[in-house]
């Protein structure tokens, strides 16, 4: 039985575009109003996290920065620093087009780039001497710190509210879900990368949040 | 004929509770779709108004800090400094029960703060002396600059856009939104404050977000 929905955010209870979709905001009232917990978890920053938290009313923690640190009810909890992010950043932008994103300003436990295609390859090889995780939420790159990530977020809440994996459904829609997706038992992919869709207990025909509105009803939850 | 909708976001696009009202967001959505012009105004601080922006796919600039300073499409603009308001809260947090709020941490043009009610009037003196504005958004209270408020929005998007008065409605609930009521032409009140409802144009019998969408449909715009 679900007793925790933790969701991925852009592109999963969003449009392609990032404009939310006002069914997947009924759809948490809905599971809330049923008693289940719904945690967010995206690769945004605190802030914006902050104000989903408050706007859509949740009642569990709202993960930001892949899951380095989390607001709730105000109250900030950051498990990761950003030092080791930032000189990686400061490197590839030295050696590459990488460049770092406008909500860097914001970050507490990561850092956020952009770069040319052809420069992926080498950015990753960097990444692995470097020792940080470089991942891709389908809207932006990010820099983490090893053990940073989805998955750590889905064993915090495990803890937290003292759940098994069983009782956590996880939904997600790219590369950078893949962590909780390897956690989780139960797992919906509302999106279209293809080893995501293969690691997923779920594959919505419905894609992006039309894809978590159906989750939430295939899994009994609204 | 109303070109731009210049709107407060908690009390008048949320519920008292500040959960985000769906139909409001489809009521921008279809404003937006028919080519007019929707500017949110808030007391809140930017990264949450960049939220705002993407969330609903805003289509004009998302103020924050009651006019202090804007975003548009990840293009900040401040007009004013914080200095000034940091010191003035500082002065009232060691002589009243007034305290600095959590999203201060964000803030780059004022201050907010919580305050027992039996000091409103202390602290009002005291900002008067000081050479500062205070404000209540219904939510908190706000330290703002000389000039900084919602009228300051109002002119600034006229200028943007070359708009006249007439041109623009503005919505609202709360006492910091009466300046931009005294530039208004035409206005709808939200909310109960009786000052406000006395200045708006139109006082909608729904209150909060209910009122938000009953006003663009008075004004003819959903
Ligand atoms: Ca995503
Ligand atoms: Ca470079
Ligand atoms: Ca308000
Ligand atoms: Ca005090
Ligand atoms: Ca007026």
């Amino acid at each position: 039985m679900i007793r925790l929905i933790l969701s991925d955010v852009d592109g999963t209870i969003t449009h392609r575009d990032r404009r939310i979709d006002v069914a997947a905001i009924e759809a948490i009232r809905k599971a809330i109003g049923r008693g289940i917990l719904v945690s967010l978890v995206s690769g945004n920053v605190i802030p914006v996290m902050y104000g989903l938290e408050v706007f859509i009313g949740l009642n569990a923690p709202a993960f930001a920065e892949n899951g380095g640190c989390y607001i709730m009810k105000e109250h900030v909890e950051a498990f990761f620093s950003k030092e080791k992010p930032e000189e990686f950043l400061r490197h590839i932008e030295r050696i590459t087009s990488a460049y770092g994103i406008f909500s860097n300003a914001w970050r507490l436990t990561s850092m956020g780039f952009g770069m040319r295609e052809d420069d992926e390859e080498r950015v990753r090889e960097e990444a692995k001497k470097f020792g940080v995780t470089v991942t891709n939420s389908g809207y932006s790159w990010h820099i983490l710190n090893p053990g940073q990530d989805k998955a750590f977020a889905f064993r915090k809440l495990m803890e937290m509210y003292s759940l098994e994996k069983d009782e956590i459904l996880v939904i997600g829609d790219s590369e950078n879900d893949m962590p909780m997706f390897r956690e989780a038992v139960h797992s919906a992919c509302v999106g279209t990368n293809e080893v995501l869709m293969s690691m997923a207990e779920t594959v919505t025909s419905g894609k992006n949040s039309s894809g978590f509105v159906e989750a939430l009803g295939k899994y009994g939850i609204v």
